[in-house]
């Protein structure tokens, strides 16, 4: 079991509440419908997550949702390390789902937790990670409202893996879909790609450089709630490049809008610690996983205001116009590099950077 | 890793659809953004979980969902082993949390299903796995709408975990909750208790007996919906009693009530070979985990109706009632055995069944 801990993060500060401190490590009692588990919710998750829904402890959560149409999305997180620069499996739990409703067109609402503990993992490190699931909540406005502790013998887990499932309100006027891009349109990506995948990498690869990359791990329905109020019917895709990186997004775009998509590879930002990491390792950025970035496409007359409404978010202060849809090469992501060469950027077939989220 | 396979599923009737047969096992890249992943969810997943939600393949489903409350719950399933008499993980991950909901008072109706999936798990129990899945959806009329695949290497996982998620429709008129019992009420359980986990054990512990346990693991929304329907104000709670047991459930009731609860010992249904199984492994049935069952607490004058509304179901047809609540001891469940005389059903610590689902 790894038992690896952020430089950023101090457990030694954090003292479990009695009498959880009489268990420092997970045992299988905890994943038992008895005084162990209800330790754990009591002490633990409660005050963490604390909200009216939550506090019920019923079998479900009950709140109430105004009439719509609602979006649902699920996630698991894997990832190894459990906290790396940037984050940790706790705040990319929070953002990863939040972000897959927001880009859906969706205001993320109400999250559902599940924890799957290995037997003999840290209580100090799930309190930590908890503390940054709570946070997490807080900053993208959303609510955990439900959960589930389940325990596995030791070599049957790795520390600990999470389930977040999350619904939300969907946007009155927006239809958004991985398969409405249409020719002619822009695509923007919010910001310098790579750069999660590569932090994780370079913590699992002992990579140093001048600078210490740091994963993007950060909730986007702010961000994209500004671009949807600004030009809200023009914008016709939006995803989050996650595992598989923008590339696996956009090729995964054009075979869904039967359209090609021709890129600048000279306008993609990417970070010149990320460049240099990238070639240390023989990647390509494009194929890199980000966990705070999106790709919009949008009616090209719409691309200067939503160019100029990402930029003046915190989160969105380097994003760029990346491409245009196109009717050639349908199906296909095709790129102009700086050579003047064209090049295809291919969908990968599986992934290059295991258990990065 | 566990490759049980069940008596009753002949996995060697599943082929593969190519490509996936190229791959026997799950390797890494299945859970990367790419196009082995992606050949999962076409070749497996759509096929078996179809509808218009899931068909949309964005990053959240989307769905519309009449306005009222709603409820939501989360269950990560890590049962081993994988297949059983009478059920499978598949099976469970549905009817666990179809339950969850319906002992909320919501009509389950849509479910995510997120998978994390151990490098080397054989494609074709997968394969069945998913087609358990979609057999218990059909039968519970649920839709599974979002899903997510994870793979972790070798050693990190047990083949297969599943974690559900579910969204439903909170009953109009219907308040029930584990706070709501009161003095006088009746207690009524909706058939034998101790059969999933005694099903599971005798598995695990290679038990003979003349019949085979079966699990009892069902979806219980029908049932309740008709309990509902007949006597809905008159319940007060409802609680599926999984992990821990009727025991553990009761006792939470007891203490989220403020409420004592009295057991009639004799008057709670067992079969003989499940109270056999216990003997021999040194366990109380009522500690024993249930996953097709339901505990009901109604005003006494409607116990017969409820009763009998129980008794014609044919998931309920030994139902029983088992009990009364009490203002004697407080935050107590207190037995009165065969014997005439009283014991004290305490909350376990733990679980003495660890993975029971």
């Amino acid at each position: 079991m790894t038992t690896d801990t952020a430089a950023t993060i101090d457990l030694s500060t954090w003292s479990c509440p009695l009498p959880l401190a009489d268990y420092p490590e997970i045992v299988m009692g905890h994943g038992g419908g008895g005084k162990l588990g209800n330790e754990l919710v009591e002490h633990l998750f409660l005050p963490a997550f604390r909200n009216a829904a939550l506090e019920n402890l019923g079998d479900a959560a009950v709140f109430d949702l105004a009439s719509g149409r609602l979006a649902m999305s699920t996630d698991s997180f894997v990832v190894q390390p459990l906290f790396f620069p940037g984050g940790s499996i706790g705040a990319l739990a929070i953002n990863g789902t939040v972000n897959d409703l927001a880009v859906s067109g969706a205001e993320p609402k109400f999250l559902s937790a599940s924890f799957i503990l290995e037997e003999g993992f840290p209580l100090a490190q799930l309190a930590a990670i908890v503390q940054e699931m709570s946070a997490a909540a807080k900053t993208a406005g959303v609510q955990i409202v439900t959960g589930d502790t389940k325990v596995v013998e030791r070599g049957h887990g790795d520390g600990v893996y999470i389930n977040t499932t999350g619904v939300g309100l969907l946007r009155a006027g927006i239809s958004v879909g991985p398969a409405l891009a249409e020719p002619g349109d822009a695509i923007l990506v919010s910001g310098t790609i790579g750069d999660h995948g590569m932090a994780i990498m370079s913590v699992r690869e002992g990579l140093e450089f001048e600078s210490q990359i740091r994963s993007d791990c950060a909730a986007l329905n702010g961000l994209i709630a500004n671009v949807l109020s600004a030009a809200g019917g023009a914008v016709h895709t939006m995803r989050d490049p996650t595992r598989g990186g923008l590339a696996s997004t956009l090729n995964e775009i054009a075979s869904a809008s039967n359209v090609g998509i021709a890129l600048d590879e000279r306008a993609i930002p990417v970070r010149p610690d990320v460049r240099s990491a990238c070639e240390l390792l023989g990647l390509d950025p494009v194929y890199v996983a980000n966990e705070g970035k999106a790709a919009f496409i949008v009616a090209p007359e719409c691309a200067d205001v939503v160019l100029s409404v990402l930029q003046a978010h915190p989160l969105g202060r380097e994003a760029a116009r990346i491409g245009t849809v196109t009717t050639d090469h349908p199906r296909m992501l095709v790129a102009r590099t700086a050579m003047g060469a064209n090049r295809v950027i291919a969908i990968p077939v599986g992934e290059q950077l295991p258990r990065i989220c």
